[in-house]
């Protein structure tokens, strides 16, 4: 009985690609293209070409991925199983007309354009990470989440399996949903680290080095994750101290802008509070 | 030789009592006194009285540290070599009036609060520590800056023996830089941290538990200690996307704050970015 078993698995597995045999392209050579590309590389993935509207650039990720570099997109060969679309949402219309005719399965990485930009193509998708990356900075893929979308049910397995060779957290979402986790991203993580460039800036103005900031940076992270950042929120402004927030705007009376959004996170903070 | 310069570094000591073998006195309950208080209690400094205006969470928090709890501040004894006044700036005032004369050394804990508030006392300053704290979490005290100010040089060098048992960062700085800190913490802390708030609200409107936002909150606070928070900024604003901005704003169509907030920060990063 354990054999026959054995048997059906293996022979259930052999009717699709393992992971680790397909082939890859990559458009973009910005900071996703990179990471993704990376990790699929250090996961055995062959990465097979890589186009960049910058050659330069393409040329540096093709080096590091054992790739090979085209210069324009239509030298995309059509025997890939897998094109990936790491690119900034302005230019990904443009790359999608321009794109050849392929059979593989062709997925965007954005978190905010909907796959349905996707099909003029036969197979399409999304594979959506859920984080900051930098093309210096190395991510650890395991316990990024990832978001993915398919055309069909089959497509979506596929790109389940290729997803879960990355990270232990693939999610399926439709379009509208990965646009309101890509919202709270922009909050959690581009906006929060606005508020550390503003830090850094009144630092700098008054001679200290932001290093001094960064146990605060940390552990206000760290906190936000062991509880609700709800539970977690302190402050002047949480505290209704007005008397600080005086002094504070003070500070800021050359910079209205900063001036501005201090007034407006504060009573936003005193907002929520009251929920 | 070396027998002399024993000497005379024991005499020297001699004069000083160790730290280790003060008395603190603690006035307040909430966060930062719990934990300053639990950190000098680990550091084997005796606890003498715990003042609160809430007498339960004076009783609750002398109980953690080996200490009185005492339910009027004219209760104080005058035997003290440290007061710490770990209260919230609207009560700070209140405390210092209703104060009994003592001989030891009073400080606050404010980062915003002159230290000329305390100059009813004989010896006075103030030991502002860096951090976010919460009454359920242990700080980590060792790389926490702590911020001192005092009202003379010996009483400035004594706050930096007691702030140098607690932490490995210990700086001098007159009230009109902490201010400037203060403002920066609350950038980098309180408005990050609420950024995590409005994140957990988008995801739980979607169903979408705020875990998942957990690595990428980590990481953005990581990456901007490891480079500069300006070279670790992502994001559609940054990268100027407006057709993505536009889908955002539509979703904060019934939140007039946040929308608010969100077109704000967007121009701060561009105005920065191009700065």
């Amino acid at each position: 009985m354990r054999l026959v078993c054995e048997c059906f698995v293996n022979a259930f597995c052999n009717l699709k690609k393992p992971v680790k045999n397909i082939k890859v392209s990559i458009i973009g050579s910005g900071n996703v293209a990179t990471n993704i590309a990376a990790a699929l590389f250090a996961e055995g993935v062959e990465i097979a070409q890589v186009y960049s509207r910058n050659y330069d650039n393409a040329l540096l990720l093709a080096k590091q991925v054992n790739a090979r570099a085209i210069q324009q997109i239509s030298s995309l060969e059509n025997t890939g199983d897998l094109y990936i679309l790491a690119v900034t949402d302005n230019v990904l219309q443009d790359i999608i007309e321009q794109f050849p005719a392929v059979n593989g399965l062709v997925v965007h990485t954005s978190g905010s354009v909907s796959m349905s930009v996707l099909k003029k193509f036969k197979r399409y998708g999304v594979l959506y990470p859920l984080q900051t990356f930098s093309k210096k900075r190395k991510a650890a893929f395991l316990n990024i989440p990832l978001l993915i979308e398919a055309s069909s049910a089959s497509e979506e397995s596929f790109l389940k399996d290729v997803a879960g060779h990355l990270s232990s957290k693939v999610y399926s979402a439709d379009s509208e949903r990965r646009l309101n986790v890509h919202l709270a991203a922009v909050f959690a993580c581009n906006f929060a680290n606005h508020m550390y460039v503003v830090a850094e800036k009144i630092l700098a103005d008054s001679g200290i080095n932001f290093d001094f900031m960064h146990p605060l940076i940390l552990e206000t992270a760290s906190k936000a994750t062991a509880m609700s950042p709800r539970d977690a929120q302190t402050g002047p402004a949480f505290r209704g101290e007005n008397a600080i927030l005086e002094k504070h705007l003070s500070l800021l009376e050359n910079f209205d802008t900063l001036k501005d959004i201090y007034i407006k996170i504060s009573n936003h903070i005193l907002l929520e509070k009251e929920q």
